[in-house]
């Protein structure tokens, strides 16, 4: 493998590359081996560098099957060619593939106007997924208010894990954006900086729509906290009335169940109805004053 | 469509332009495809980009009707023309026009005035928003205190969403604002500079005053979690101080009501007495305890 | 009016000037209308501006009778002339202006020391008041783990949220008085410089100093639960001490009030006595079970 | 000692120096007094400082052993000669020791290269602490939920302060790569700068990792007190619910247990059978309610 | 008093000096009023200044006998003269005089050589003081696990407010020494640089290990509510499970103790013990449930 001639262009599409076929690139096209190293490394974070002939980047795209949550690209992007890496094919950029096919002379005659149609899509990626979490923080929110359950601070939780390790790589890949666009490079014309830069602005976007999900998500954690709190507070107010309530009425049955010889009406007919009465009265008073203070 | 000729000026008022206006505008005027869409795109938040004979930048403004709590307008700003786009026509720039059309040659003869005018009003929008938010947060304190009920943390935890998103929205819209005033094109004359200024500094006072909302509704939401907590211990004290009165009387009773054949005083006239005394004095003096270890 | 002449100077103290009056400055000194709009708008937040022959700055100072906790004064000040404005008097600067008429030479040869006088004054006010924040801080402290109530609750968010708001201000402010002594401009002689540093240096502590202030408040919220969680702890510590001794009690006399024929001991003189000595060594015996959990 | 002649190279290798030893080194290499002090401190953090003749750093490796969690190395880098210094042997650093020996030209030609082979290890160290810390949290979290107990939260908040140190041991040593690529020396050739932006990549990488990790462990204190509090719920519905049943049974018992001469029903047959009916009515009826209201 | 003759060296060393002495040092050395002013502020934070001819410096060092916490000397540094000034003699800086005495050419000759002498003592006491926090913080953590008490709490947060009064002394002395070894002023000859920087890397290990004192605190705290709150679960278990037992056996025994003329086994010579075997088995059963809860 060589550098294309003057005037051709060259399109290296390296999914999962073999030693090989590494060594190839490195001896034709004078890959850094550090930086294929990188390209290579499982889950390795977004990342920008210059090498004197060419850029070095990987981007990442939110796949919900990657262990990390998200899948990346490496992309060596020269004035001539171009190389992009992969580790498994992404579904995602397959309309990149077939678009560049229809009509390579578009997107090949500038390698980065290639570079800057898969950036878009990798990103693209991000603002759905965005878009979905805010849907779903909404639900867990109203689920908190509603009945907390230990199952739904789990997912709170859970979810907010992920929402930091999603605004991480977001983080690092709005900084390779906006490193990208503020290149001066013989490999990025001046015509494409305006794309780049629209490139940065969705995924500040998307950085900042993150920060909104994190705020719902310790806001379903508020709410949790307050539900349970809430439900005690209720629960243990139920058992003050009852016991309230009973307790007095367990002390007047307990004088009229000693054994004295003589107690006050004891021995009359209406004694009974009176100490029921009493007890009535008693209970209906309790009530309407825990109504008073709002317990009930 | 075209620019305007020499010491003639033009101001083009979009609102929710269909394709065929916006190709005459890319076509006469020179605008950016990209800076076109973004201008087109709901939503998108405040922006700014210099261009090579314009300025672009996006602004919002509150209004209540909208689904994400602002509408934004679209400003391309040239030496000689200004573009204004809007998906529907806000009232609040209803005046805006109106003096425009009164006396177009001192709004017109510099743009830049136009649109400082444009961007004046907008800012305006968070500055009665802003008052009105911390009288709500005010009422929200209070209420928290007297009555917590659970819609009352519902609102607090929905109204920090809103504030931490209003946050966003002015954080990019001051940053706008810095940018511009800190320009040097020739679509902003000097004499324009303190004006935009200005703007600026209104809208880092919203953005200040945004911060005295979050730490308003910090404190609602500890005042609720004190409020539901200081309710808890009183409700507990209150089972505790009856419990504690009514248990030992319940055993008294419960000593006297045992079938033992010989117990003392029971055969007594005076034991019942005796017995209800006694109950009397230990409630009375339950009772007293509580009142000095400041339970009742 | 006008510009003083050569060699003379020129000090205008306008108290909540009339429209009238501010024309007259505007006309006379060449103030800009919206420095001039900034300085008479309530509450306007400390600002710093260079014009092109004067600096225009507004300054605030603690005022426990002013809406917002702070009343403001506005200077223009240029080489020959300067101009404090205010929209109430305040008793702060009454000794300035004692000073000044003693000895208009001293400070009006320079205008640069009369705004130093006058910002000293105004940051003196602020250094008071973090002092007696801190012995205030103290004292709610002390409280909240003594007798924690609804209303110390009440008190400290209601002291933060207002530390919070000195602080926006404080923090204005500082930067005002960074910006000054840094400025180079005709109105600022060389010599005055370390006496503004000494401005911001203040300003810069009592910055600090709020730190401390919101840390003690921190930690009076913290106290405050803790002491109302401790309280709870105690209270159902008591109730279940209570219940745990008296609820088997209640057991053995309802077991000896069944009413069954035949029960031991029911016959004979001694059976009380026994009932009663067992039901006072379980008491006991959960009394010093209790004590050697520590839950007494 | 002395430095090496020309094209020579040399590396001392100081386990533990005693004074002695260093001495030479000053005078011989003309090491900085300060310096060795910094590399002979146990526990200094991560140090980088430009010498005119040399560069000196010091970078640390996680070692379970250490008692601050990690242990050190000090290098002197200068052109043709480099001093790496312990106080005792890093089992991480024997292969390093081991492939100099085998191929001494590879290494020592570029004293530089030989350094960077030392920083990857100890970076190399903290990657595989991370992966490890990261699934302990894990596990810290699952327990947190299942089984919350006090030596969890003791656990949680242990590791939380030993994550503490770690970020800020590794914050330093991140610091110290980045000035290390971004130094220009003659010790530090330009063909060794994409390795030490590799090392500053993978430190940063390990950084944004422990964010992971405390987030974790924030995570896993948040389950703990959700577990905790909702458990608390459980037991006080299950006493209220307990107690709403028994207490009203206990009422109708102590009703029927005075001792008035005449109650209804108390001399028929089926008086006995009508009111324990009565009693298993109520008593189902109540857990009926409870499902109802799913406090059961 | 007046500047040292060409050759010559002067060291003052002024312990709450007299106005008069400081008139005479104003005079004689050319002092500014501002720093003098500043050097006589008693707790006055660390500060840096550079003047004309002569730099001036406040340091701290901790003293537990200070109302502040810490105590402050104020450096007044020329090319040939020094000036040290203290409100009362410092412990800590009686072996600098006793070196100085012993060997006043080896200090006196570049008087930086005993500015630096006597910074690197005032540091040396924040470190004794920061290796004694930890060992306390780490006290009141265990603590708070083993018995969490209020008067524990009251000093976790007392502390808190402490370290964070230090954290800011810390970091202002710290700026201060950054300040000073980057200043390039005739006063500090190129050799003293590296013990600068020395003292600033002390000063910066101080306000890291700060950080972890201020984790240590925080984790504290959670611990001591965690305690409280896993106390507060065991007492309200303990309550559950004795009420759960004992309820029912009180209402079997207040079946039996209603006066029906006819209950089953009433007359029955075994019926109580029937019934007494029945409380036994119901109570053991639930100590069998409660333990297969794990609720005791």
């Amino acid at each position: 493998m060589h550098p294309p001639a003057k005037g051709e262009r060259l399109w290296v599409e390296a999914i999962a590359p073999s030693g090989e076929e590494c060594s190839l690139l490195v001896g034709g096209l004078g890959l850094h081996e550090l930086a294929l190293e990188d390209a290579l490394t499982p889950g390795h974070p977004p990342k920008y560098e210059t090498f004197d002939g060419y850029l070095f980047l990987i981007a990442h795209t939110p796949d919900r099957d990657a262990e990390e949550g998200t899948r990346k690209i490496a992309i060596f992007l020269a004035k001539d060619w171009v190389v992009t890496m992969l580790r498994v094919p992404l579904e995602r950029l397959d309309t990149v593939s077939a678009r560049v096919q229809r009509d390579p002379d578009r997107y090949l005659q500038t390698p980065a106007v290639l570079a800057h149609l898969v950036l878009d899509h990798m990103t693209d990626g991000f603002e759905q997924l965005v878009e979905d979490l805010r849907e779903e923080v909404e639900r867990m929110e109203d689920e908190a208010y509603e009945r907390p359950r230990k199952a739904h601070m789990e997912a709170i939780l859970e979810q907010r894990q992920e929402a930091g390790r999603l605004a991480r790589t977001v983080r690092s890949q709005r900084d390779v954006s906006a490193a990208l666009f503020r290149t001066v490079h013989p490999a990025l014309p001046k015509k494409i900086q305006p794309y780049l830069r629209d490139v940065y602005d969705h995924i500040l976007r998307v950085h900042e729509q993150l920060e909104g999900v994190r705020d719902g998500l310790n806001a379903a954690r508020d709410a949790y906290m307050a539900s349970v709190n809430t439900r005690l507070n209720e629960v243990m107010r139920t058992l003050t009335v009852i016991a309230t309530i009973m307790m007095p009425l367990g002390v007047i049955t307990g004088v009229y169940g000693m054994n004295f010889e003589w107690m006050p009406g004891l021995h009359s007919d209406t004694g009974f109805w009176l100490v029921i009465g009493t007890m009535f009265a008693l209970g209906a008073g309790m009530v309407a004053f825990f109504r008073w203070r709002e317990w009930l």
